[in-house]
């Protein structure tokens, strides 16, 4: 019972696969890579960026983990949710284990790029937290209260904290902080206004392809936002188009539990999103974030030294808007 | 849509409300307490070591949180649990908030207790955070493959991890480092025996409580560990100490899901634990290793240099095996 003879201790073999799961399956890694980009784009080593990346990375799976819990998702990355495979109670240890050794590479900061800057990722990471798990309380205190009220105002806000800060600003903003001699507060604010542009784009496009996609290459359920009710732009487009007798079906559809909604359920909200243009609308919405992303990155980073890193950021614009899973 | 508008936004109240419920109904604070004890058992000023103490708070608040969607159970500390009283989703994402904004703290040690120490008590707070889950992640495998050849070594493996060190250890550990100017390696060690023995005597009366306790003073469930299936020391003691053929039918009983055991099926490994004396085996080990515990403050705690505080630890070790809740 001497503790220092359990510092080795690990947990059964299970535990690990289960913890390994979901980070070795092939995702897209646009995370790390906006990271490593942005320390490249100012001339810094973009190694010394890795742990950082890593970190968001695996923050990242952390919170996919949660999702597919709460949403009770049924494939992830082209493979059954960890919920399905090894249950609710693995599953959510799980999440919270590999949020916690998240933070791992945070630490290990310390010896590649000093005390000061390491602080100040972790002080970025903390808010991109805060802000995710806020956004996400609001998208579900949104359809707990079965709100159809919404305008694009409120989707813009909620997508704002729940997806733009910890896909795109947050990635940005550390690798700027670690490449940089001093990152200028203008240049962060610059990278946070192309994050907050890129980053709607990309939540919308997730959400058309939610229903345009094919299941094959989404690896996620194709209509599984109507089936949770998400908030998404379309869906809000849609309850600003319809009619009072159409939104009065919608709002009865959408208070419908997941597992009782009908594929008539889904095909009826699905008709009147394409009868009212709403994809369309979404899509072009997307497409003009993605414009705006990309004149803030040619008119207003100058700074940004690597002509090779600030095309790779160009390039994401566009790949952005035009991926198909 | 310039994000320093939404700065200071915040979700819904409804959101808040969730995320300060468990931290504001009332818990025993055992973990802060110790924290402050520990720095000012050291001469310290424990003002010191209230952020500290918070973040732990906090982090055992998000762990419950989790635990009790986990386990499905119904009470906590007196009331309905968070997942039933506001369903699974919100639940779920209200322990993932409280998990990360327990970290707050922590950055605002820098400015109380300088860089140094802040990065030793984010180290010490991490691995705490890494063998409590991993801890969690052993228990829910031994349930899962319905392990009944345990031996009460596994189980004081298990606590270690799963307890000790975030009841205990941890806060005592970092409470001397902030109390100190510098903490031996020498003094944490023997605070890290200390709060070992003292963390198994806790969460072994813990689950005889789970038995004996009245349902008022207790808040959770009473004898849902059997329910859960929980690998206790006293359901150990009890397996390797009946007939085979009770054996059996416990293994039966233990491989039924939770909602589907009769109370008959709860009754009879009761009944066993009883014949088999388990309970009063489970207190008396509980009674020597709170012996041992004393015996480490009173033998090996000459650095403690303020009597009161030394004091109140030697209170703790005794309170901790005669608590009724």
């Amino acid at each position: 019972m001497q503790y220092y003879l359990k510092k080795n201790f690990r947990p059964a073999s299970l535990a690990y696969k289960v913890l390994s799961d979901y980070p070795t399956r092939p995702g897209k890694g646009i995370r790390p890579a906006l990271c490593l980009a942005a320390a490249a784009s100012v001339g810094g080593d973009y190694n010394k960026a890795i742990d950082t990346g890593a970190a968001i990375e695996l923050l990242h799976n952390a919170f996919l983990i949660k999702d597919d819990i709460v949403d009770q998702s049924l494939y992830r990355r082209g493979d059954l949710t960890l919920n399905r495979k090894y249950g609710l109670a693995l599953a959510a240890n799980a999440g919270d284990a590999v949020k916690i050794l998240s933070m791992s590479p945070l630490i290990d900061n310390l010896g590649s790029i000093g005390v000061q800057k390491s602080l100040q990722v972790i002080l970025e990471i903390q808010e991109m937290a805060r802000r995710s798990v806020e956004g996400q309380i609001m998208e579900l205190t949104y359809v707990k209260q079965n709100r159809t009220d919404l305008k694009p105002r409120d989707y813009f806000r909620l997508c704002e904290n729940k997806t733009c800060w910890y896909t795109v600003i947050t990635p940005v903003r550390t690798g700027l902080i670690i490449g940089s001699e001093h990152a200028t507060p203008e240049q962060l604010d610059t990278f946070t206004r192309f994050g907050l542009n890129i980053g709607l784009a990309f939540q919308i496009t997730d959400d058309t392809l939610n229903l345009t996609a094919s299941q094959k290459l989404y690896g996620k359920e194709i209509k599984g936002d109507i089936l949770e009710g998400k908030r998404t732009l379309i869906l809000i487009h849609l309850l600003n188009s319809c009619t009072s007798h159409e939104r009065k079906r919608i709002r009865r559809i959408l208070k419908t539990p997941r597992d009782n909604k009908t594929d008539s359920d889904v095909a009826y909200v699905e008709e009147l999103m394409q009868k009212y243009y709403s994809i369309e609308y979404a899509e072009k919405i997307a497409l003009s974030l993605a414009i705006k992303a990309e004149r803030i990155l040619l008119d207003e980073c100058d700074w940004m030294t690597e002509k090779r890193w600030k095309q790779f950021f160009l390039d994401q614009t566009s790949y952005i808007i035009k991926r198909k899973k």
